[in-house]
This record gives C-alpha cells, structure tokens and sequence, in this order.
C-alpha cells in the first residue's frame, strides 16, 4: 500500500525537530492526530478515491479557519474556535491535503514585514536576521523550508506576494474573489484574496484549480493561456531598488527579449500613486470595518491582554477616524488612477515587476515599523485596489537575498499570468533558465505540464476542447487567430479512423476533412482549449468552405473540430494516406503541381447520393 | 425636402404656447435656434446622412451637460456652463435629436417627488393637484404632455421609473455604467444610472441603442431575449399599496398567467430591506462625496442665497457625518440582502412589481416630505444597490391615476427585461393588451419591431447571426435550445440559391443541409442573434452529424448556419425541392414510408470526388 502521506509527515515531523523556528507557527496539529489523518489519506488513495493533494502537506495561515483549531489572526484576544474549514481549506482536504498547522501572521494581515505578531517576529527561512515578509509570514517560511509542499495566505496589499519574493518560493495572488473569502477574518473586505504558496509553480497551480471557483463567476470569454510570445510591460523606473536590484530586474528583462519576448517599457506612475492611496488616505478604513469593533473593546488597559501589536491597533484606530466622504473621494481617484494604469498596459499581456525592492533585516524595521512596511509594498500595493490578477516566482539571487519576480495579470487573466510566470520560475531543481547562455531554452509561455490544464479550468472556467489538424496547429500560419482568444495548446491528438482529408486551395492552404466511417483513417491533430465566447467569435469568422462540429478522437472521446463543405470536399486532392495534413504539405510541396492542380478544372463530381 | 424635424419643433413651439407649465423647464432654448439646428438636422437627413432619430425632440434634466446651457441640477448657486454635451447627450444629438430645453429636477436628484425645486414643483401631467414624481420631474412630465418624444433622467433610488409610472410613460433605467455618466452631476457615484424617458417603449429602446454603449463593457454571454414563455417573479405581499392599487396588480399578474407566462409569488423581504438601508444607514454618504463640499460652501445664510432646497440641503449635511467604518458596514449588508434576494428569484426570467404604490398630492408631501418620499422608492430604491436593471411602464388606470407596472432583471439582462415589458405595456394608442377578453392577443415576448435589433446590440454589445431552417425554427422541438442561451428571434430568411437538403432520422427530425453551387436552391429559414459565448455553447453541444459555419443568404449578407457531415448528406432523402424544411415535414408526415426508408440500408455511395 502507497503511504505517501504517512512518509512526507514523518518526514516534516523529523524536519520539525530539527529546525528551529518556533514563531512559523500558531498551533501544530500533534503527531498522533497527523499520523492517524495521513493513514486516512492513504488508505483512501489506495481504495482509488480520487485525491489529487494526496501526499502534500498545507499550512494555513491563521486568519483562515481549520475547523477546531482556535483563529486567532494572530491576536490571542481575538482567537474564536471555528466549527468548521474555511470553504479554500475544505476544498484543499478535500482533494488530499493534510493540514500540519496553522501559522504566524503580521496581526490582522496588516503589514507586510512578518514582525507584527505577539507570537514573534518570523525571521528568514535562510538569514535569521531579515525578515520572513508577511503578512503571509509563517505559511511562506514553512514553505520555504520544506515543512510544507503547500500553504495558504491572504493578500490584500501584498501578503501573499511580498513573503514568497523574500522566501524564494512561488505565490499566486488569483484574481479577487475567484477562492471564496468565506471563514476568512477580513482585513479590508473589498480587496482580499486568498493565495497560495508552494515551492513550484505547478504545484502552486494544481492546488489553486482546486482551492479555487465557486465564488465569482469566471467570464464567457475567459483567457486560458498568454500567446505564444508575449508582449509585457515593465516600469521604465523603479523606484526603492538599489542599484544591484534594479540591474538583477534589467537582467531578466534582457534575457526574455533575447528569447523574443517583446517587452517594453512603461510610465508606472498611476501604479504608484494607487499604492500611496492606499497608505496615506481613506481607503484603510476597510480595516476598522472589518476588526475596528474588536479593537476597541481591547482598547486601554485591556489591549496588552490581548494581545494587540501596538502599531497594528494604532494603524485600526487611526482607520476608525475616517468620514465616509472621505473614504468615497478616495476610490473615486483610485479608478481614475486604474483607468491611466490600464491605458499604460493597454496591447500588453503583462506587467512584469519586481515582487519586493528590497529585503530588509529585523533591525532595519524595528527601527522604522511603518516606513520600511510602505516601501515592501511598492509594487505589491495596487494590484488589488485595480482587480489585477499576479504571480509572483523566485528568479535567482541578489546580493545574498532571494530576487523574485512578480508577473500581473487582468481581471480573471490569471492562465496567462501563471505562462508568463512559468518563462520566468527559477527554482533549485528546475533548470536555470536564466542562467549565462541558457537564454535559447527558455520554454514558450502556454508550454504546461502536458497533464494540467490551466488552473482556471480545473476551478470552473468552461473550457471547450477544439480539435485542428491543419493551419491551426501550433507554429502553422493560423495559429495566431486561437491565441488572440486566449486558446491554451493542451497537446496532440488522433481523430478516431472516421474521417478522409483533402488538400484545399485556400489561403494559406488548409486540409479539408469529411466524416467517411467505411473507409476513414486516424488523422494526426492538436488540441487547444477555448473559451465558449471564444469559440463563438471562431465560429463567426470562419469563412466558407470551413465547418465545425463535433469530431471524434482515437480514445473515443469528442471535441469541436474542423470538417469542410461538400463542394469543397469534392474538389480537393486526397491526402488521407498520408495520415498527417504536415505530411502531406511537405511531400506535396516538393511536387508543386498537385498542388496547382486545384481549382474549377479538377471540379469532380461531387454526389448528393443519388437522392436528387 | 423632408422638413420633419423643423415641424416637430413647430408643433412644440404652439404646445408650449398653450400648456401653462413653466416648472418643467430650467431652460428653453429660443425658437431661432432651434429652427436653425432643425434645418440643419432636416438637410443632413435628406442628404443621406443616417440620423435615426432625426425627428424626435429631447429634453436633457438638468443634471446632463448639455453644451453652452448652464448646468444647475436644480440648484442655481451650484450652476456651470458645460463647453460640451455630456456623452450621453451628444449620442442622442450626433442621432439626430434635437434638445428642446433642460429640464426641472429634485435639486441634486435628490427626491422622488418633484417638489424640491427652487424652480417650483413640477406638477402631474393630467392632475395639478398631484406630484410629477421625481427626481427627472420637468423629463417625464415634458414626454407625458407630448412636448418632447424622448427624455434623458438619471435614476439612483427611482428618478427614472417613480415619475415615468405617475406619468403614463415608459422609463428604461438600464444596468449601472452602460450609459456613460461622464457630464452627470453625481448623486450617489456608485449607483447612478442615466435613462430614458418615452411614451413609447419602442421609441425608448431605439434612444437606449443610441445612447448607450462604449462604457461598461456587455458581457460574452449577454442574454439578448426572453423566453418565449418566460418565468416571472412578484412580491408575495405588496407593502404601501392601497388595495385598488394592489387589485389592479394583481389583475395584470392574472393576465399573464391567463396567457401563459409562469408568475409566482416570492418573499420580498430583502428587497425591502435594502431600500430601509438607502434611507436609514450610511450608503447615504454617497450624496455627501458628489456634492458636499457645495452644500458647505453655501451654508448659512448663503445658502438661502444659492437656492439649497432646505428638505435637500438637511439630507446631504447629515450624509456628511456618516463614518466610514458605517458606510462599509452597510455596503456589508447590502452584499449579504442581494445575495437572499437574488435567491428569491433563482430560475426567474424577471421580477414584476407596481412601479410606484401610489400617487401622492402636493399637499400630502408638503406634509410629510420626508416620509412621503420614502414610500414612493418603496418598489424602486433596491435596484441600482444590487445593480439590476428595469423598465418602467404604463399599464392603464387606477383610482384616477395613472398605474405603472415595472420589470425588474438581472444586470445586463436589459433586452430580457425590454422583452418582458412588451407584454405589459398599455399606451392609449397600443392595442390595450389587457383589456378584457384581450388576454389571448398578448404578443410573445421577443416579438419586438421586425426592423429593430434588441438594443443592447445596437449599443454594442456583439450578437452573432444563427440561420436556422429546421428543427430551431420559432415553435419548432429545439427552439428552446436557443432560447436558453438568450437568442433573440430576428425574423424569417431564404439562403442563396446555393443549397441542397435532405431530411435526416435523427430524434427529433432535422434536416441536412449541404452547399451545391450548381444545383442548388433558396432555402427558407430564420435568423437568431445569439452572443458569441451562447453561439461557442451550442457549437459544444452540437452532436455528429451536425456542422455550422458561414452561409450565405439571399440578399448577398452571410450568417453563421446549419450543415450536416458527408455521410448524413448521403443518407438523407433529398428535399431541396420543398424549399421549407416545414413542408417537406408537413407533406412526409402523411406518407410515413418515406421517413422511415432511412437508415442504413438507404445508405448510397457517398462519392469522395473520385480523388481517393
């Protein structure tokens, strides 16, 4: 019997033993309990219950509730026992995942340095006298020292980026709202997501299809991958980078031109004046919305008791003085700063930033709490006052710190933020792409892992599988059209030997298929997911003699595919044999004649079946 | 010469010399100009330029920039003067409208009475004793008494609908952002709305095509229609309703259910609650932030000055003292009311409910203005708060007034809430649908003007043409299929001469339809506007041996149609000749031997072309 599980928790149970770092956590499960769930995991595995997380251990950053385990949001006064999971937890146990415990956080998620927390101050998973990041601090320390394969954070101005950017380890901050906020304490209730944190990005994006859908609804037209060479845009300044920083981000810039990507610069003022909004206006009055109550009932004599971290409480209280006109005048200029952000990034599929600009000791924000917080959320601040989707991977080292890259994405662009990401990931075990001279390897972006599809389709973005066997493939001449619909290639396939092909004298040439069940061949294919409105848009582009319908493949499966119309069957040469219209375009490309052969002159007769 | 529209503005000048009511407008424009722009509009016309509503006379509230007149929004020490029309003015004008005047307002929209005016109290179009209703009092009354054709309103809490169901009128307040605000004085940003005031909901619509469109983008999937038989939800209890008024309601539901429209009764509860929290919480800080700073400005004595409606000014002052934390606590409970009351009216098309639930005197609000008011938003405060949209309409008498039934959908579902107001719609030189006896003579919701699109797509939104000929016709078993995805029905077409079909065994009966430029010929059909997400869908659930792509009609255009695969044209009997699918259906069924000659055994040779 496979006892993954039951190893991969002996093995954390060891590493805890080892390592030193109490502050990650809040509460850790005990190992009776973990062995006694990890033996339940895998006996089910075994029974074949479908459990896609099995074997990878979660941590739970501890403004999310595990169902008895006290919630705290870091504020022991505030701890309540929660009877059940929160809806993204449930959904991650549900698939196999075993929660090891449930970890630190800058209280209330409020702050991005890993300091604000009665429970210590979580230090850096490789240099104990910088901080961890936060407010996601635990989860991503506990990743990063491979406690947990995966963990859970919030973000609303950076919490589950800026940690994964100090940590050297992957975040996904999905578009808002898409991962339910249900059983999740709110820090400003408009602007939370929850995130994850993993080692890889693909063990990032499995864990998201799986956390995520069921909240907001994902569009008709949804884009499910980047295209091929993306066009990104990254700022012309870069403000608060020291000067190895900014040369490490140029670095990258220049290595993905030189695996031609089109990158380009762009004026990122209105990304930063949206950051400061949200430090020095009204807009923090979500926080008093959301714990103010709290805040003030622990207040005076009271507030040591329970635990209040002194610049927290003072940032809530301060937040409780705000008039609502106040907070009103404020997002109003933050949507006429998104409507300048979005003209900036207009014809990009991008925006490529640094995650953090800097990664400061302990020292440096004890000495400045809040100075040293605005500046970690200089490129992490907007994204979600905007509705931006981001990645944030590791991308090597600077000046002995972790640098880390952060890709941003549209509303629901969150398939092609993570392709562009995956040009970007370097990971001690993947191979570095980046490295001197390594720059010709570099993946195209849409290149998953052959057995994932994108994330959002496994969270319930409606997905159509469309079957091309000519000029649609990838790299052939109509390529383009899909991946201006945001298509993701999702690999080669073969028709079921149903189906005959012709050569047709189109622009460019494309192979012309009919259903022929007596005397049809497998034909070689590819398919590409699209969305429906996707599809739509194909469907009503396409020009005579082209039709779409359902097709059948070589596994007996089905997917929307190409056949042609019944005068243009009739006309065109017969390429069956060759099995593969490629094939047959190369073979014929050299015998140029059958190929001028087309046209009115080789008008045969085309049969209506003898009814007419 | 065409003169149209310079008669129009004749016969307006002679109505405005005989109708006694100066409290409409704010300002007039002279009769020079407006013959001078009406000749100019007349000689575009005749000169080919395309002006659909070249015709029709507008009047703007005076809120609504309209260049080079001062905007005051009811408020002479708060006026400006506009360099340019507000956008939704100058779609209107670029049309071919021509503005009248600008129009009498509750100061700063802010009213659903008509009465908090320094202008004067707009009074009701057939009673002067009684309430125009407001706040876009001068717009409705002004279509009501025929001055003008079309009225622009804006609609927070019910300005669009409360005055357009006291007034006998239609009012369209479509979903929040698809007219651009940009030139609207704000009353509360996040839930204004820019409608439409006509006596006719076919004029109301051509003029919401107009001026609509270019600002929140429509969705991929967009439902352009109702259902043929749509299923429509009402209050269970009808609160402030007289009990002539709620029999009068009830009367209508009966009607429709008499002609076959499912409507059930469903609690009302949380729409209710969701207009107590307009009034009694803290969403009213909006009107603060739009207009507060003013309101300081003129405080004390210069308030009397600048003309603060005393009611008005008391209202926004005390928006002013609204805590942010109050606000996003309300916007907290707005989310969790829309979710319950979204619930209510899972698997309806609509929501029907009286528009307004009574009409008051002007000496009952200048009794009770606060409460008075109150009461009229009764049916339309929820609306723009969970952001649906709504179309307001005439529906006959009640008690001596006039009463308005409105028709509340889903947001962006404005063509199926269009739709369903067809139905309901009473003006004096309609057939009156709901006379009695009448009940059977009820149009179909989606019969709409055969020459108009539904207008969302004129505004728009992206519709794609579906040419069915069988099985899909109106009526027909799979027309439902259509309806679901919202198509809209767009009347009868023949292909080009280009066409052959057979009839094919499937369940239900289809035909197969298959190019044949040689012999082919005109096929009779119909045209559905489907979205590209709804066209995306139905190509995914198309089953073998069913193919789309383009087709060509008779008149040269092309839509997306019907084809069937090579071996299903082989097999079927041929029945171009018909020329109507429905009467080779017809003329077949009574001699069955021939639909049941199919199959397998009719199998003949299917020529490849003679290529293989």
């Amino acid at each position: 019997m496979n006892n993954v599980t039951t190893q991969r928790v002996q093995a954390a149970l060891a590493a805890l033993e080892t390592i030193d770092r109490p502050e990650i956590w809040i509460t850790l499960r005990g190992a009776e309990e973990l062995l006694t769930e990890a033996a339940a995991i895998d006996a089910a595995a075994a029974g074949g219950t479908n459990l896609p997380l099995a074997g990878l251990l979660l941590a739970v950053k501890n403004n999310v509730d595990v169902a008895a385990i006290p919630t705290t949001a870091g504020c022991p006064g505030f701890a309540y026992l929660p009877e059940r999971d929160a809806e993204a937890v449930a959904r991650l146990r549900a698939a196999g995942a075993l929660v090891l415990g449930v970890t630190n956080l800058d209280q209330f998620a409020t702050g991005l340095v890993g300091t604000r927390s009665p429970h210590g101050a979580v230090r850096d998973s490789r240099r104990p006298d910088h901080i961890s990041g936060g407010s996601s601090s635990g989860s991503a320390v506990a990743v990063a020292l491979g406690l947990v394969d995966i963990a859970i954070g919030t973000d609303t101005a950076g919490s589950g980026r800026v940690p994964a950017g100090l940590q050297g380890i992957v975040g996904i901050k999905p578009t808002l709202h898409v991962v339910s906020t249900e059983g999740v304490v709110p820090a400003c209730r408009s602007w939370d997501a929850v995130t994850i944190f993993a080692r890889h990005l693909s063990t990032a994006e499995l864990a998201m299809g799986v956390m995520a859908g069921g909240a907001r609804a994902w569009p008709a037209d949804i884009r499910l991958a980047a295209p091929e060479k993306p066009r990104i845009a990254y700022p012309a300044t870069l403000p608060a980078l020291p000067e190895a920083w900014a040369a490490e981000f140029h670095r990258h810039v220049g290595r993905l031109k030189a695996s031609g990507v089109d990158a380009q610069p762009i004026e990122f003022d209105a990304f930063l004046d949206a950051a400061r909004l949200l430090y020095d206006g009204g807009l923090v009055a979500e926080r008093y919305a959301a714990v103010g109550d709290f805040i003030e009932t622990a207040d005076g004599g009271a507030q040591t008791q329970a635990g209040v971290d002194p610049t927290v409480g003072g940032i809530i209280r301060a937040a409780g003085k705000v008039p609502a006109h106040g907070y009103l005048a404020d997002t109003a200029k933050l949507e006429a700063l998104k409507q300048e952000a979005m003209a900036r990034v207009e014809g990009f599929d991008a925006l490529l930033i640094p995650t953090t600009p800097f990664h400061p000791t302990l020292a440096e924000v004890a000495a400045d709490p809040v100075g040293v917080n605005s500046l970690m959320g200089t490129y992490t601040n907007f994204c979600n006052l905007f509705d931006l989707c981001a990645v944030a991977v590791p991308a090597g080292e600077v000046d002995g710190a972790q640098f880390g890259l952060t890709v941003v994405g549209r509303t629901f662009h969150d398939a092609v933020a993570a392709d562009i990401a995956r040009l970007l990931e370097v990971t001690p075990d993947s191979p570095a792409l980046f490295a001197e001279g390594a720059a010709q390897e570099a993946p195209h972006a849409g290149d998953r892992p052959s057995s994932s599809s994108p994330w959002p389709v496994a969270a319930g973005a409606t997905a159509v599988p469309l079957v091309v066997v000519g000029a649609h493939r990838k790299g052939q001449p109509l390529a383009p059209q899909l991946e201006e619909l945001g298509a993701a290639w999702d690999g080669p396939v073969r028709t079921a030997a149903r189906y005959r092909m012709v050569s047709l004298d189109t622009v460019p040439p494309k192979p012309g298929v009919y259903r022929s069940d007596d005397d049809g061949a497998e034909l070689v294919g590819e398919r590409w997911l699209v969305s429906e409105a996707g599809l739509g848009s194909f469907l009503a582009a396409l020009p005579e003699p082209m039709l779409l319908g359902s097709i059948e493949l070589a596994d007996g499966s089905r997917a929307v595919g190409f056949a042609c119309d019944a005068v243009a069957a009739s006309r065109g040469e017969d390429i069956t044999s060759y099995g593969d219209w490629l094939a047959a375009k190369d073979d014929q490309g050299q015998s140029k004649s059958l190929w001028q052969n087309l046209g009115d002159a080789a008008l045969a007769g085309f049969s209506r079946g003898g009814h007419a």
